[in-house]
């Protein structure tokens, strides 16, 4: 049985998507981010960075935070999702990363000054714009050569990177009026992606 | 025979001091950032996100690009600085996920809007001085805790932080004059890990 600590947002929703592909047993403990229910002392002896998602193994016990870790402990655990060896192995964790050090740190810094913040700040929303959609190029560079983000099966590279494909494509068109219609691999692979039972039952978690 | 391709930068500056703490031959192939060599067809098919670092294996054959992924391949090809399984594997890659979408693109940020940048940006220097200053003071915890950042002993994690680390002490007094001499665990880890030949040697490349 895993714990997962989790919330309403795209690195949380890599993990429940994981376990709903996986088809591991899991209860879900969300962490009220209008509660700042991240920054208790019981969250905190579970995740030192105050950050969800992380995950209890009773089994283990392992208890595991970072959104990236997390994906890879379940793939091997499993041996699913995850080439064990060889070049198929390493070809997913090259995209696994760079979801994780790239599209999602400025997607957040994106979504931050170009949504969320209350003080609209001009080169912030024009810095993290370009760089969204310079990665969002990458990918349908990627898509267009590869089945799959991370090659020709799918794997947790597809899982890190899809809830924030979504919202990418989703803030690009609100807040600068650019549509990912221009992006063909990228809106076939999201639809593809977004069709699977695990995908649609992950990113319900939590209700 | 490994082919490095990287530049004067703290995620170029891991893999050379992961290369030099394993003992793997390899060549630096400088890419040189002020002639915008990041941008030219032949390093795109190395590395299709046009960063460093970047590897070319030629025992594999393999190419990799994102340091996390290239790490974690060193590390498994050779045995070390990873464990192969438990508990003690994950702690490490929880801290490598850490520094790769926390302190790597977050300090990142930081830089530009508070050195680099020639428009200052008041609202996103102070974001991300404070975001900066957190995850300082989540490394200062884990290191009163444990001897290395990834637990007992010194991994790929240290490794993928200290160029980091280094740069964030400085930047911070410099640009906000504030000291990480009130953190007493980090001062002492960078001074440890700094005193390292390998480090030393790792962080001069490319010359």
């Amino acid at each position: 049985m895993i714990d997962l600590y989790t919330w309403k947002t795209p690195n949380g929703r890599k993990v429940s998507i994981m376990l709903e592909e996986i088809g591991l047993p899991y209860e879900v403990r969300p962490i009220d981010f209008s509660k700042k229910a991240q920054f208790e002392p019981d969250f905190l002896a579970i995740s030192p960075n105050n950050k969800i998602p992380a995950i209890v193994d009773r089994d283990g016990p392992n208890t595991i935070f970072e959104s990236g870790a997390i994906l890879t402990y379940l793939a091997e655990k499993t041996g699913r999702l995850l080439p064990t060896s060889g070049a198929a192995r390493f070809e997913v964790l090259e995209w696994l990363h760079w979801q994780i050090g790239g599209l999602g740190p400025m997607l957040g810094q994106f979504a931050h000054f170009a949504v969320m913040s209350k003080e609209k700040v001009p080169p912030a929303i024009e810095r993290f714009g370009t760089e969204v959609g310079r990665l969002l190029g990458v990918a349908e560079r990627r898509l267009a050569a590869a089945a799959f983000l991370g090659g020709a099966e799918y794997s947790i590279a597809d899982i890190a990177a899809y809830p924030w494909l979504l919202g990418a494509s989703t803030m690009m068109r609100d807040a600068l009026g650019e549509q990912i219609s221009g992006k063909p691999a990228l809106q076939e692979w999201m639809a593809r992606i977004g069709e699977r039972p695990a995908v649609q039952a992950g990113m319900k978690v939590p209700e």
